[in-house]
Parts: structure tokens; C-alpha cells; sequence
């Protein structure tokens, strides 16, 4: 019975998917939005009112431009569960990927234009305070601090470029294999001081020089695959082979998965061939260190692939956004803001809340309940804690904007029969359900969407 | 019968740890080792030589003074496992624990000593080389560049205390209720140059004030127990107040936990009770946009709970090093180092091992069943991979020393009778199992460990 519940539930999931991008493309782009005037506007507003993110001008600036910003409860989780099941989709797709944690900041020799420093602002004032200094010495002191200072990464690339030696012995000098780290990376803002944080996703693949062709085009493969299976309409994500002319140093091909934003394309991750040249630089020309076992020895080549989790992130929200039309029973016509974020991303999966009857008693069960599903690891939202009466379509709105998967409510009647009201957010249907089985119902639900 | 193994390895887990504490009371401390010379040193040996730490003077001092350092696969791993359970700890235990995710930098106007800023290199350096600038006009252009840079964080808590306004909305005003966070801060380092940076763990929990002191408690003894769930001794961990003389500024009263290192004790988590007054700073003094309802209209009082789990990862390592002296067969004197960290924190839960037999259709053997472990999030080691011929001894003592919990050996008889060997890791004793038990079994064990 549970199996099928999923199955019918899935099932509707994908119809719906498929009716929203029909529509989409019978009435154009975002025109079936409720909001046509200003869809970017809806979505950076909703995420603010629904604890994705914090408010703020600057906040909301930093969300569009796809960079690190202030997460709030909502936003956090996201961010949590769309790491993770890049991890997993990295860690566990070959057995030779192994995680590394390296330091974002380095007393390096690395120098370069645009290079952020972290520096010690008292320290540097006594410099300046100096009086005995001539102008030549102060500019000669403040600079030689500034080369002693430690420079702020930008990319997990050199990290893991500088762990590619020591791994060697773990992976007995074969071939392919990969580290993967994700972290924060910073990107100077070209003197204005509004230095932007980013998430990074990295996965460094060191391979044969034959096979690193191969090996791009199976990785961007993979990268797509993964970025589609969370989407409401896969096709806005989509790859293109990066310009020559805007090659970067060093490399030989790249490709880019990007999203269609309302605003347009902007790219998630990008998938680079590097050749050996930096491995080179970095070691030092030392070949020897460098050389692997693949039939002939040789220094391996360099496949990077480099997500911008933040951005990712923001697609997500922006391809679940869904508005929706429909006349209540009274023929009025109603407008409907659905966030339906994928089952595996969505932050909360169920929201519990209580009906009419005795409140102790109801918040009692709602707290053995919300016990359960933290044990299980299936996160919930304590709805049953607001004392605010607020009637059950106001917090169907609510939980549709949230993107919570499963409102749960408890009443009088769970009491008596353990009889509780499931609703969907996909379809909008209620369903009845024991209480004993809406544990196993919401962890059987989220891993088959999962597996699909 | 599955149910008994994990009863039974558990039991056994318990008992040596029992023994070792007994061992190392009647001994003294550290004497039981047959590195009675140098315990520090052969603890961070075996960190690099096992994949926990990349090689490197200055990575092993960066690990031994309990700050972020380069990470390998295992130490990537027992970081995130640590990070997780406190995470899973800390906001299942009470239904208020919200997540959030703060920027590391920030254009604000705090000022104090020893702050970290980041720098554009490049464009302090065109500052410097305007020869037009007298000496004044240079120093003036300087702090000013100083000043709008971004200030980096050492710790989460101004990160908290931001968020605690756009929170109280979605908590309905009502207290309490907590904020948690966990992320890399950077601490100064008195102008050498040599920042360190520090994954930080951090809960800001907002109540009454007339229930401050009492949160203080409850939050110790949670994080108390939280410490020693995970240790083989657990007494080496323990809390204390923090003197009167070392109160930090607003703060009222302070409780650290600390561990019992070879070299002395060092903190790994602090309590403060720290009052209003940093909230009340933080929002400029609007009493009227802090308050909550709890009876009175209080301003509430903030309880901060601060973690340093790179220390609290070191502290977890030197715990669960056990040197044990026993006789072979032959009765040759043994030396034996295991890593006997708990299963839920052991970065690698099982090692996969071909035996005796066609070594082609034994590692196919090897690489259906890391599939099956890896979808069932069970970290797997690749040992089959190897080429080397290594005796199954020089195995055990590898992964012994890398921490890992079972050893799974797959030979010419799982091909004929689906049997395969497990060997303890805790016991050293090897049971035969069938090969469709073994990931329920690891599953089970791990979880039930967990549990206790």
C-alpha cells in the first residue's frame, strides 16, 4: 500500500512537472507567472519571506549575483542538502574519488593580479605610524608585509594540485583518480571593497594524457545528469564548449553547464582540460615525483570541474518557482505560489501542525512525532508552536511558498483513532493516515524520489 | 543472531575499553605505550602516515596547536562525521535550534584590536606607487583603504546576533530559542603573518533572563555528555568554571570543556552567559525591536555555546590511540597500534580485501559490494585495488592504525559458498558471514553504536 501511495505520488509529481513545462512553452517564459510584471523580483521576495534568506538590500544583491550570502534557516539547509548530494554524487560515482580538506588561505609565492591578502589592520597602522619612516621606507615596510601576509584562495585548484604528491602513495601511483573539496572561496571586487564569498564545489581528476578527453566529456556528462535530476524543467540546463578565445591559461578545452535564469544564462560549473603544465609549476618541474603507472609512465593530466554552489542554489529555487491559477469553490479566481523544490533538496520535509481540540494533548503527540522524524533524519517544521491562529489555507500558503513537501495535521480525531490528515504539496490532495505510518511513509517517499 | 553479534562486538567494545582505562590508571598515563618516548609524536606520525593530515612541519604544528589544518581523505572525513553529529545533536535536542549560514566578511564598522582584514594586494599597491602622494596624503589613503575593507571574522557569534531580528518573526517572539552555525573562523596571529583558521562550531541561544543561568547548565551537561559519548576514556574529558579573572567582557559566568592532552589540558568548547548587552549594542539599543513574549516583555539574555573542532578532532585522535603489547604464536613480543575511534566518528567502516583466487572475478566480487556500501552510506576503503602483494598481517596493522572498523577478505570461497571473512577491528577476532549479510550487519553495528 505504502509502495504504491509513493508510486502514485511520484507519478503525479512527474505529470505535474511535465503540464508546468508545457505550459511554459505554450505561453512563453514566465508569462504563466501570477507575477508577469517582475518574476525576478517574486522569487528574490519570496526567498526573504520564507526564511531562505535574510532581508537586506545588499543580501538580496548578493543572491542574484550568485555569490555567498546570509542564509536563513531555509536557505541553510538547501545550501546543506545540495553539498551533500554533490558529495555524494562525486564520492561515490568511482571508487578512486577521495575528499580533501585544504586551508583557504596560504603563505604562498603565488602572486597575481587582483590577489586578496589578509591582513592584520593593527599591524599594519603601527607601520604607518611610524614617524621616523621616510615616505621610500614606509612604502618598502607596508610592502614587504604585504608579500608576508597570506593570500586568500580564490579556487580549490591549487589545493588540491599541492595534495596530488602526498595522495600518490594512498592510491599506489595508478591512474585516474580524483580529490574532491568544497569550501569557500573569495573573489576580489576590483577596489570597492565588497569582496564576495562563494561556495565552491571542486573535483580535481588526475588522469593519463590519452584518456583526459574521454574523461572531460564522461565528467560533463555526469555534471549534467546530476544538475537535471533535481530540476522541475531539466532542458533550462544545458552545457556548451567554452569559446576558444576565451580559453584559460593553461587550458587546452572547456565546457560550461549553465542555467536560464529570467535574466539569462549564467554559468554553475565549468569542466576544464589543464593538461600538466600547472601540476608541473606547482611541483617544480619535479617529473620523477610526479610519474604514474598507466602502462607508460608519464605526469598525468588535470580535469577540473568547479561548481558555484550558490549560484546552483538560486537556479534551483528559480526552476521550482512555480505559479499557479485555479477557481475555489466559489468560482473566484486564485493565484498560487508553489516552491517545488525536488523531495531530496526540499529543507523541510514535513510541517506539523494541530487542528481543532485539546492543544496540550495535540502538542503532546506533536512532539513525539517531530521526535520521531529528527531521529530518522527527516526534517520538520514545528508549525504546532505558533499560538498565532491562523487558518489552514493562510498555512497551506505558507508551506507551499516554504516548499515543504508534507503538512501533517493532528487533531481531535488522531486521538481518538490515531488518525492524522497528510496533504501534498504536489497535489494538493489530503489524504488519511495512521500515525504509525507516516514515519516510514515520508523516508520510503523522499528515497525513492531519490533513486529516480 | 545479527542482533547478537552487535550485542556481543559491543559488549567486547566496552569491556577493552574498560581494560584500557584500567590499564592506563595502574600504568599512569601514556605509559602503557611502547612509544613511551615520544606519545605526541608518534600520535602525529601516524596522522600523516594514515591519511588524516598531509605531510608537512608546519601542517603537523598547525594540528597539534588545534587549528585548521591540511586535511587527507580520513581526517576530510572524521571532521565531517564530527561536524555532523554535533550538528544533529545540537538541533535535535530541543525543537528551537534554528541553522544558519553568516558571510565570513563584512564591510562593518567594528573596531578592535588584532582585527584581520582582506586586502586587494594589487590595488594597495597602486596606492603605494602614486608619486604625486606626500607622506600624509599616503598614510590618509591607506587607513582610509584600511577602514572600508572587509573585516573577517573570528567567531560566529556577531553572526548570531545580526540574525536574531529577522528570526523572531519566524519564531513568533516566543523564547527560547537558539541559532547554530558551523563555519571556518580566522584568528591573528600578532603580526608573524601566519593566520590560522579554526572550524568553529557555534549555538547563540536566546532566553528569559531569569533563565539564563539555568540554560548555562543544561547546555554544559548536554555538551558534556555529547564529548564523552564519542571518547574511549571518558573522564579525560571534563568541564570547569571559568575563574572570575578571565571573564570575557559582558559576560557573566563562563564553563569551558576541556581535554586532558599528552602535553596539558586545553579547552574545546566555552559557555558563556553573556547577558543583553552585546545584542542591545548589535541593534543600536531598540528595546522595542528585541523584545519577546515570554510573560514579561524582556529584552532576552544570550547564552553562547563555542566549539573549536579541529581541536576537538585532535582530542577524539589522542583518545583513541591504544598501544597494546601482546605475544604471538611463536611468542614473539607484538607491538600494536590501534586507532580505536568510535564507530560513528571512524571516517572508513569497512576495508575491502581480495584474498586467495582469480583476481579478476574476486575484485568484481569487491566492486559490486562497495556499490551496495556506498548507497547505504557506508564509507568503504578500496583496499582491493592495491597491486602491491602485501601479507594480510601488514593489512591489519594498517588498518588498525587508520581507524577502521572491519576488514572484509573476499576469496576463492565467497566465489564458491558466498562466505566471506570480517575481522574486528575492536576484537581482532575474525567471523565467517554471508556475503548478502554484511552491509545490514555494518549498518546495524553502526547504528547501534550510535544509539548508546
Amino acid at each position: 500500500m505504502l509502495t504504491y501511495c509513493v508510486r502514485t505520488a511520484l507519478s503525479r509529481r512527474a505529470f505535474t512537472c511535465k503540464t508546468s513545462l508545457a505550459q511554459q512553452h505554450s505561453r512563453g517564459r514566465c508569462s504563466a507567472s501570477s507575477s508577469e510584471t517582475d518574476p525576478v523580483g517574486t522569487l528574490l521576495q519570496l526567498c526573504v519571506d520564507r526564511y531562505y534568506v535574510s532581508p537586506g538590500e545588499s543580501n538580496r544583491e548578493r543572491l542574484q549575483r550568485g555569490v555567498s550570502c546570509r542564509y536563513g534557516p531555509l536557505g541553510m539547509e538547501l545550501r546543506r542538502n545540495l553539498l551533500e548530494q554533490w558529495w555524494h554524487s562525486v564520492t561515490n560515482s568511482r571508487t578512486q574519488v577521495f575528499g580533501i580538506n585544504t586551508l583557504s588561505s596560504s603563505n604562498g609565492e603565488r602572486d597575481g593580479l587582483g590577489q586578496l591578502r589578509i591582513v592584520e589592520s593593527e599591524y599594519l597602522k603601527q607601520i604607518l605610524e611610524q614617524p621616523e619612516l621616510r615616505k621610500e621606507q614606509l612604502i618598502q615596510k607596508v610592502q614587504m608585509y604585504l608579500q608576508r601576509s597570506p593570500v586568500v584562495r580564490n579556487n580549490l585548484l591549487h589545493g588540491a594540485l599541492e595534495q596530488f604528491v602526498p595522495s600518490l602513495e594512498m592510491v599506489n601511483r595508478k591512474l585516474p583518480f580524483g580529490l574532491a573539496e568544497t569550501a569557500l572561496c573569495f573573489q576580489p571586487s576590483g577596489g570597492s571593497g565588497c569582496t564576495a564569498e562563494v561556495t565552491q564545489t571542486s573535483l580535481v581528476w588526475f588522469c593519463s594524457p590519452r584518456t583526459s578527453s574521454q574523461w572531460l566529456d564522461h565528467w560533463t556528462r555526469q555534471r549534467l545528469k546530476w544538475w537535471r535530476k533535481f530540476a522541475l524543467s531539466p532542458s533550462d540546463f544545458s552545457s556548451s564548449d567554452v569559446p576558444e578565445e576565451e580559453l584559460e591559461e593553461a587550458t587546452s578545452r572547456g565546457v560550461r553547464i549553465s542555467y536560464s535564469f529570467p535574466w539569462g544564462q549564467e554559468p554553475l560549473e565549468t569542466l576544464w582540460s589543464r593538461g600538466d603544465t600547472e601540476l608541473l609549476l606547482m611541483h617544480k618541474g619535479a617529473r620523477s615525483k610526479l610519474q604514474c603507472r598507466d602502462g607508460r609512465k608519464s605526469v598525468p593530466h588535470v580535469v577540473s570541474i568547479t561548481g558555484n554552489m550558490d549560484r546552483g542554489l538560486l537556479a534551483f529555487l528559480s526552476s521550482s518557482l512555480q505559479h499557479q491559477k485555479r477557481e475555489d469553490s466559489k468560482q473566484r479566481l486564485k493565484h498560487r505560489k508553489v516552491l517545488k523544490l525536488h523531495p531530496v533538496l526540499a529543507p523541510v520535509k514535513v510541517a506539523l501542525d494541530i487542528g481543532r481540540g485539546a492543544t496540550m494533548e495535540l502538542r503532546q503527540v506533536c512532539e513525539g512525532l517531530l521526535q520521531e522524524f529528527m531521529e530518522a533524519k527527516i526534517s520538520a517544521w514545528p508549525g504546532y508552536l505558533e499560538t498565532m491562529s491562523t487558518s489552514l489555507e493562510q498555512l497551506n500558503t505558507k508551506y507551499d511558498e516554504m516548499g515543504v513537501l508534507f503538512t501533517v495535521v493532528i487533531s481531535e480525531n488522531t486521538l481518538e483513532s490515531g488518525l492524522l490528515q497528510v496533504r501534498s504539496r504536489d497535489t494538493t490532495i489530503k489524504e488519511t493516515m495512521h500515525i504509525s505510518e507516516i514515519k516510514n511513509f515520508l523516508s520510503k517517499y523522499i528515497s525513492a524520489a531519490g533513486n529516480i
